[in-house]
């Protein structure tokens, strides 16, 4: 197959709010080759990385990433890893290109599954696909009291774990980040797997994030994600010699694969957090998965968004067994609840499945999407580099 | 002093070559505070830099830069300091941000020491600038000839030290590599300071950079730039353990300065190389020639475009006696070569002086610079969130 088109969706809710919800917009990317179709999604700013995907040559090291890809051969998974090599070597000084690549490249994988009529864990050589515990995700309430009826009402739906992050947490006293986190647990019971996500809160800065560790620890929280800036590796490593119980986890922010493994070896972390959405792909994700299993580190995927996304970040480490814990979204806006036509269920043992269809296992919807659609121009020395087109299937 | 306006021009060369030259496009940055202007670029992709500048909100993580700066005091360097942390903070999930601060970053330390009187240096609490030797950053030729005569003009020119780089290096044998090697040292002389890119042509593959190492050690290069990509420190410590006499160079892909220093702790480099106009502009860039010099490694600007970046790629390490040379573009378009009303020159006796005049201590060349300006609309929603505005002094 040869790669014909490649389309840009630019999706949002009628209001977006200045509150920490990644799920009010949405990039979504659809590959066509040869007829057949993928589908993938960026977590990025849409707008700014639609610019990278149409922008002018700058130089040999700066294309736009539209140049890497269009017209490529596409027949099997070494095609995408040298596609997505292509765009690295040609976007060198393009920051915002991983980002579009993430989706781009998911796409690919998508195609590809669908043609072959395999999953795309499969693809990547995968025997089967474990159950894994999702953790519900979920922000801060605004008071103590919030967070423990946003507890009670994860448990209730079934979840026997759950994340809370952002919202108040470490912009206030260590007392009430404390009561916030006694308040979490409560609500979800002693049973539950706890985790906690600071939201880069502490920049670098270690004390302030040490002043935590006796809460976290006294409520059995498993992980404290993202205290520090991405790259603070100094921090990070600082703080892990700081704890008994509780593991640093971090990773979301890692834009390639390299990254991710500073952080494994260097950071002290007991948890990587990869985004296939912004690390670059599905096999970049694989990479880092596997060289977290040697690193004696846990894998797990970062993800906020559709169900697409979802799926996407399952598959690189749907195949490990010893990585049993996922995130998955709880509460998306009705734009990323409604992208697929069907969605990754919690099932009754609190489980859910990786899904078992070709390709990402899940049909974008091209009908209830098309309601949030942004109509994006783009127009440099009168040229259009970039129109929004209608959504297709 | 408050922040009014930031304007951003996207400026080309009416024909842009898929060549190793970055000069042949531009993004400047103009700053104004009530009625005060100061001047900044950032190295990046234009088009792409816009749009994260003026993008929609997409979540509490995901501003557009605009968001950040507009409205804000700058009075003071802290208030420069307080602007970028908020750029950050506000943008931490917008990859290309980083890109876009720098030369808003630039633009601000140019208006603080326009207003003060000051050069940028001695803002940054530098007692006096000390003469840097410039090295000629030159592109290899097609053939080890033209290398040698590459090499004798930049000699002629009274170059003490120089670059060779991209081209052909790196993607043929290591024979031929060699011949590159050997001829640029000829051309030079025997007392040049002799330096070798390899722009991440080995990728992370240690072996292929190692074959290089005995041809760069016999010709006397004094550094080994980039043989990988950004990131791939395991390739760096690597290959670092292997060399005698040459150092490794690296840092200009940092966008962050933790990235910087990520490579000074375990890279294995001597010499860390700071594009201000990429790192996020001219105060992170003096952090990490702080904690350079704290880890015995040397630094050194990292520049390709106009003047204006030189001057600003300067600033931090104006005051380091011991970071004793520079990067110096020789090959730029005409379009960075008119950027400024007046540049700065090589001296007699091949050393250049940072500026003294107020701020950069340069004026742009409006009048010279109009006819490279590009027009861009970007409109999003029947709103037109981007339109080129006129240059103005």
């Amino acid at each position: 197959m040869k790669i014909d088109s490649i389309d840009m969706y630019y999706l949002r809710m009628p209001e977006v709010l200045d509150i920490g919800d990644g799920s009010q917009d949405m990039l979504l990317v659809r590959v066509e080759a040869d007829g057949s179709v993928g589908w993938g999604e960026c977590e990025a700013s849409p707008l700014t990385t639609i610019a990278s995907f149409v922008t002018p040559l700058s130089h040999s090291a700066c294309h736009g990433v539209r140049d890497s890809v269009i017209g490529q051969r596409l027949d099997t998974p070494a095609d995408i890893v040298r596609i997505a090599a292509r765009v690295r070597a040609k976007s060198v000084d393009l920051l915002q290109a991983e980002h579009a690549l993430s989706g781009i490249e998911i796409a690919m994988w998508d195609l590809l599954g669908r043609v072959r009529e395999q999953p795309v864990w499969t693809l990547l050589g995968q025997e089967r696909a474990y159950p894994k515990t999702p953790y519900a995700s979920s922000l801060f309430g605004n008071t103590p009291q919030d967070t423990f009826a946003k507890a009670c009402a994860v448990r209730e739906l079934g979840y026997r774990a759950a994340k809370f992050g952002w919202g108040p947490y470490g912009l206030g006293s260590v007392a009430v980040d404390a009561d916030h986190v006694n308040a979490a647990r409560e609500g979800l019971g002693s049973e539950g797997i706890l985790l906690v996500d600071a939201g880069t809160v502490f920049g670098e800065d270690v004390e302030a994030a040490a002043l935590r560790l006796p809460a976290l620890e006294a409520a059995g929280v498993v992980w404290l994600e993202e205290p520090f800036i991405s790259g603070a590796l100094r921090s990070y490593r600082a703080l892990s010699g700081m704890t008994r119980t509780v593991k640093l986890a971090g990773g979301e922010g890692a834009h390639n694969p390299q990254m991710a493994e500073l952080m494994i070896d260097h950071g002290g972390i007991g948890f990587v957090q990869i985004d296939t959405g912004r690390i670059g792909g599905i096999a970049d994700a694989a990479r880092v998965a596997r060289y977290a299993q040697s690193a004696g580190v846990r894998f797990v995927n970062h993800t906020f968004t559709s169900h697409l996304a979802l799926s996407a970040s399952l598959q690189p480490f749907a195949g490990a067994a010893h990585d049993g814990i996922c995130e998955y979204p709880v509460e998306s806006q009705a734009l990323a609840r409604g992208a697929t036509t069907s969605r990754i269920d919690l099932g009754a043992d609190g489980t859910i499945s990786v899904p078992d269809g070709p390709g990402l296992g899940l049909e974008v919807d091209i009908k209830a999407l098309a309601p949030y659609l942004v109509d994006v121009e783009i127009v440099v020395d009168a040229t259009t580099l970039f129109r929004s087109a209608t959504l297709r299937a």
